[in-house]
């Protein structure tokens, strides 16, 4: 969850933004990319692979803040570009409500999700892709993985800040958890 | 939600139907098909013109049973296709959670949706499509409407079996209800 | 998923029943009993233990079939009061929509879920319940359990027909999985 | 949405509230107390009688900030205890995920969601309640009303904010909508 590229004229210098990330919680969207067959199932998940809030490089999903005046829509759109190219063709569903949220807190124990930064609630997203996805500003690399190999100790030692279970409550939402 | 073209080598003969009508809830798929823009937003609402269980000609969504054996998802493709054309491109939603349930029952006050013959339960979903639809086999014609429209007199008035409800539930679902 | 109880006058005859289960799919509701907290958190699940369709002895969920001219909800209170009693006051949600949808096939691999009597569409609720659960009728007993129990292989080995599952993507539903 | 009882020491100053509020998303949480028979069925809708934002003296439904550190369970209780007081009895869903989020911005015609002070992204519950509402703190009045009175001029007439809206997208994630 990196915020340079989030900059507009008239945004926040980097002391208020501190000022404000120890007083507020910040707005943030989530995407889970996936590809989606002709019926609709997962076949497989796209993970980033980047330098992580909390010092590591880790695999990760597209992740940003929300700014002043922009929609939640327009943000998720945004972010998925930042991270996947512009020719990745994402569907942004047709409806606002996340599939969960995810409260950020800089107690890893508060809730399971981590960020040493601040508190961030996160209005998390699949959202099927359909293009070619290119890691692009901040993102290293994009591997693709599938349900099975989503719940694997194996992804789950590569992923921080809980985002391994964001991972698994998409699954379950698309009902192909194993 | 007519059913001639649902038959299977070893399905019901027209009497055994009958029979399992007044004994059985049967299962049903409805979709409700969107085209929406490059942030998600519905732009527009497909409506069917098409013969009705209750005897009239009337603006409908995509509807009809899912067989024994086959899944939800392969039942929404299959009707989907048979209303719109194999040309529609349907984006099948990667949740198999309907956004509401609609009960169909012979008489018209038990639920608000009703159907003269039968007791059904339908999974109603929300489904963009990007491709070009062509009335094909029962519906005589597909007219594109905005989300204001749908939510008329108007469009009330050209709808049956609580169908005109079902459109409201989905533009509530994607946030666009006026 | 037993049926015995379901029996109304007029209802289907044993042969009956055997053939409309080769020819149609059959519509159930099934409910995972929670205890929450003050702020809406799932403390503990519910699990029954019965004689499952596949002959064993189980751990499993309140399931049971709708009825012809049967609402959903009157589907869902009707079997909870048979799994659990009549004092174990369900919270039924006010949102007639499923958590998710689970499709049993009589083929285990089809879906992940596994009925050898039939194919059944079963829409799947999470309900808190505040009062005292007996086991009743057809249970023997019932056990709660914590999320994190939930999510073992001690919990996975004494559930069948894929209710495990279910039991996941319920804990995800509730932002809750492990 | 009002916010001078969240204050917490270490909690914004008037001004600096006034420079986040230019700058960041601020996150509320929105509830729709309810009342539900014993199959979940919404009878009753509570509504506020509240000084709003834009000046205005209307029905509204809870609304508040969520506060640095603290998890959106516990924002919507306290603001539910804030505003129909400390007997209503509300049962938060097991589910973190809003049935919608709204996003409030000064311009009223950016999303049909309007606060002149500020952006907020709020995630918008449905909570039946079981005990004794009362007026406390700034509600001078809640008023029950039956779904079908919701989807009337009247009330629209008598809400602002886009929050007739939020009530009707309510009713139709509770399925009655008229």
């Amino acid at each position: 969850m990196s915020e340079q590229i989030d900059t507009r004229e008239g945004w926040l210098s980097d002391e208020d933004i501190a000022t404000v990330r120890a007083r507020l919680p910040i707005v943030y969207v989530e995407a889970i990319p996936v590809r989606i067959n002709q019926a609709g199932e997962v076949i497989q998940i796209g993970l980033l692979l980047r330098a992580m809030p909390d010092g590591t490089i880790s695999r990760a999903i597209v992740s940003g803040r929300v700014m002043w005046g922009e929609r939640v829509r327009e943000a998720l759109v945004r972010h998925i570009e930042k991270d996947l190219g512009s020719l990745a063709l994402p569907k942004i569903p047709p409806s606002p409500t996340p599939f969960t949220i995810a409260e950020y807190f800089p107690e890893p124990e508060r809730s399971g999700f981590h960020d040493p930064r601040q508190h961030a609630v996160s209005l998390v997203y699949l959202v099927p892709v359909e293009g070619i996805c290119e890691p692009s500003q901040e993102s290293l690399e994009i591997t693709w993985i599938t349900p099975a190999e989503a719940d694997t100790a194996e992804v789950k030692a590569e992923m921080t800040s809980g985002q391994d279970r964001l991972l698994r409550l998409a699954l379950a939402h698309a009902g192909c958890l194993p």
